[in-house]
């Protein structure tokens, strides 16, 4: 195999993006319909490189799947013969399967071959076997997964970290901010994205130990530190990125989920019980299902794992192939701002400054 | 003022609840329009107890108030001078205003004139005075704030801490355990409350190292405990009592009420969209107020404060009369059901097994 080339061209960067073609409830058909719908013209579009397909994983599975859809010329298929199953624990993956999709998508990453990996496995595995072959940027010491949350008024919030990191130092929460802080800026555009810690009152005494010497150490930094802010801020207009540690980020992350699920299917019994006619009804469940829209958690799928010296984005589980283009999109965007060196330099510039 | 009798005979306990005419935004208008409705016969007729009203504050203010109702000679007045405003510090309040309504309320329930004290004030004064007045039941190191979260069909889901205790051994997590298994045996009739450890995943390898020494020893106590649950747990009918530190309960309640608000400005913005017609519109908005009647966080307004040598429940800051009502009732219960011996007679036995 050949190991395609960096750039095409000055001013032309390439955007070499390999998925996993085994990870997620639905794959690989899930992961084969999102790759049709990533070579239409209108998804290269919206980014200012070349875009370059490769899938990973088993040959004999998916290079027929690649032909049967007409696309096995556009998609390179790099093979892996092992998969790691949603129920595997990470260390067994880590150790065990060293030929999985992941393990081989990590490789071509770390030596080049491809900008990013994208992929709706395990979690765990994917973050411990990115961690494993990538190794953290210099000055991170946790890498962290970040989530977007919708916002009013079609904002959005970053929240993390999401689960990676269960029990962390104020240092690794500072080191989230920084990295959340290059994410904003360099794929939402903002020029001093807010930063808040997540806490359970907005005054300085509120918190745990570990809160508090992480705020008195954000004020400290160049970061745009707004101070503490609380659950119900995560879905405002006055906070750009939210640091917290895995077990409380993923509590949050569980909590709306649950919340949406259970108003909907509150809504639900109320929009079938007997007192709404049947004409209001039907309107109104258009209306309900446009809403299920705009808050689908699908809408911003693709959370980036930052800190990894290498682009890897998981999608959920669950996706479809709709939502899986949506993180194949945060990866390109990703490689496209230069996100790894921007985050490099700015841990660079903190330590210094 | 003379101490009223703790019982009027045999099988009719007396239920004296006191309440804090100066805790809530709306207070204290809001407080009499709530005293007025609880002395309306349909209320006290849901316990077995016979009901006595107080209420302490500013003889001054509520005096006028109470007689320009007609409910003069039905409430016993308690005078106190102070008053603890939402933004005093705990330590403030519990140091420079020892007159004030929750002090006299709690010293008047820790000598026996008074069963319950219900508050819609400051969350930090009312805890920290009540554990300094009334201090906490043996065995207990730590009072926790419950929060009652609805469930999907008519269920209900006990959370504790919601954010006493930012910080917790894997001894006070036990301990909120068996509270909280108690005060659902207690109040809802269930014969052995199932009781789930809140996690960022079901396997035992999940969690920080308090977490899983927590999950070991709840596994070796006489409760009914099922293991880890996660966020999206709360809302389901799968636990009954989920226990967790203050942070990450605080996080957790206000992440719900954060998801609530913005799906339901979300859902308003598609209701007022052109697409839906005005008829269709109307009909849908008035399945979503029953809908948001049905989660109105104060359809269960009234946190019990657990562990203390006496019964105090905290409203809402933002109730009105209505949910200020329920939080009296959640009062009434505890006291009609002797939670305080049930939850000592239980920590006693947890001890001996």
């Amino acid at each position: 195999m050949s190991e395609p080339a960096h750039t095409t061209g000055e001013g032309s960067r390439e955007i070499r993006i390999l998925v996993d073609g085994h990870g997620g409830d639905a794959a690989p058909a899930m992961v084969l319909d999102a790759l049709q719908m990533v070579l239409a013209p209108g998804f290269s579009a919206q980014f200012s490189g070349t875009l370059t397909l490769g899938i990973v994983g088993q040959e004999e599975v998916l290079a027929p799947l690649l032909r049967a859809r007409g696309i096995d010329s556009r998609v390179s298929l790099i093979p892996a013969t092992d998969v790691i199953g949603m129920c595997d624990s990470p260390s067994h993956a880590l150790r065990r399967k060293k030929d999985s999709s992941i393990h081989v998508g990590a490789r071509m990453v770390r030596d080049g071959y491809w900008d990013a990996l994208v992929s709706a496995g395990n979690t765990g595995a994917l973050m411990a076997i990115s961690k494993l072959v990538l190794k953290t940027l210099p000055g991170i010491d946790r890498p962290a997964i970040a989530s977007m949350i919708p916002a009013v008024d079609d904002g959005r919030t970053l929240m993390l970290d999401a689960g990676a990191n269960s029990e962390c130092t104020s240092d690794h929460l500072v080191q989230f901010a920084i990295m959340g802080s290059c994410y904003m800026q360099a794929t939402e555009g903002l020029d001093a994205p807010r930063v808040g810690l997540l806490n359970i009152g907005s005054e300085d005494i509120k918190g745990t130990d570990v809160i508090k010497l992480t705020s008195s150490k954000l004020a400290e930094t160049t970061l745009n530190y707004i101070g503490n802010v609380e659950g119900t801020d995560l879905f405002g207009n006055d906070v750009d990125v939210v640091v917290c540690d895995g077990f409380v980020g993923n509590v949050a992350l569980k909590t709306m989920e649950g919340t949406a699920r259970f108003l909907a299917h509150s809504m639900k019994k109320e929009l079938t019980s007997g007192v709404v006619a049947k004409a209001g009804a039907l309107m109104a469940r258009s209306a309900l299902n446009r809403f299920k829209d705009r808050v689908n958690p699908g809408k911003y799928n693709g959370a980036p794992l930052l800190g990894l010296n290498g682009i890897v984005v998981k999608s959920h589980g669950g996706a479809d192939a709709e939502s899986f283009v949506s993180a194949v999109s945060v990866a390109c965007r990703e490689v496209d701002e230069n996100l790894t060196d921007r985050i490099t330099q700015s841990v660079q510039e903190m330590v210094e400054s």
